[in-house]
């Protein structure tokens, strides 16, 4: 049952949002009383909580796999592009609003995981591109890791991109993109525009 | 007067902050009465507000200087960079901080400048980019544009670049080195190596 929960939570508040969803709104999409949640649950932080949780430690395994499976930082990092744009495809752009400014426990655990293990992700992303002279190696690989840390958060940030403006999906692509290219050498483009290639022709 | 106070105001807030600059000690640096400087501002809000102003608008100036007496996109952004490199160079790091903090209007000033001309600059230098074939045709310039009004905050952030282990000069210079990089065309990298061997020669 606590699973069944979890589920059903995680999908209410990445559709609408954590504060207009209620206990009797997650219950009744289960077809169960709320005394069935308060059984396992104190209250709606302790459940966002554990979502944030198992999420994050979900998102790190998929990054790990692509990490072994691709051939390299640039193929990686275009992966990572398209779990994001899984992730964020049906995400409300209130979800981390709400979360900021209502949630603070779930916030620090959101922070905590994008401080650790994103930013050594792609630390370790950028190091690798270097050794293998896809990136140039005039870069400065912490202070760039910082930067696409930042401007995850940056796509998310509604009075900067409004989403009546612009879908958080293009948003992320175009930082993305840019931020790959800014650090590119001659061999890191050739590898670049082939992935490139092959995938706008996947799509058409 | 009113001018030599404003000079030696901005000469300290830059320098230290504003926080811990009193009116006593622009007073003090002047060799004048705290009256006098009473008899032309209020506050030190007041004449924060005033620096803020004048500084702003002779920044534009400037800027609007580079793009007349530069040649292409390219030159014109890593002019931007020198101009930079000049007003952070003594810049304390408490300086935005403390307006952010403390002075609502002042940052309202900021902010203003910041989303008006700093922004409108920036669209103007990525579309002429793209029509002279430096800049790539697929990229969003409005997308971009934010990304880099907000990278100038970004350089500013202490709890990200904690300013024992950077100097927000090197911050800065690899947030629009990689800017522009990512950005860039063949024939806008041909151009662009050319800059930065150039500046490197100077340098040396």
């Amino acid at each position: 049952m606590k699973e069944r929960i979890l589920a059903e939570a995680e999908r209410l508040f990445w559709k609408y949002g954590v504060r207009s969803v209620t206990m009797e709104d997650i219950a009744h999409q289960l077809g169960i009383s709320k005394k069935t949640i308060y059984q396992h649950f104190n209250d709606k932080e302790q459940i966002l909580y554990q979502v944030i949780q198992d999420k994050t430690g979900r998102d790190q395994s998929e990054m790990d796999c692509m990490v072994t499976e691709t051939s390299n930082p640039v193929e990686e990092i275009l992966g990572v592009l398209n779990m994001i744009r899984k992730n964020t495809d049906q995400v409300s752009p209130n979800l981390l609003i709400d979360i900021k400014r209502y949630y603070p426990q779930a916030f620090a655990l959101f922070r905590q995981y994008k401080e650790g293990q994103i930013m050594r992700s792609i630390l370790e992303n950028i190091q690798k591109g270097i050794s293998q002279g896809i990136y140039r190696s005039d870069i400065n690989p912490t202070i760039l890791a910082r930067l696409r840390v930042e401007q995850i958060e940056l796509a998310f940030n509604h009075d900067l991109f409004p989403s009546d403006q612009y879908s958080m999906h293009d948003v992320q692509a175009e930082l993305m993109h840019h931020f790959v290219r800014g650090m590119l050498t001659e061999k890191g483009f050739t590898i670049y525009n082939q992935y490139v290639n092959q995938y706008n022709h996947e799509v058409k």
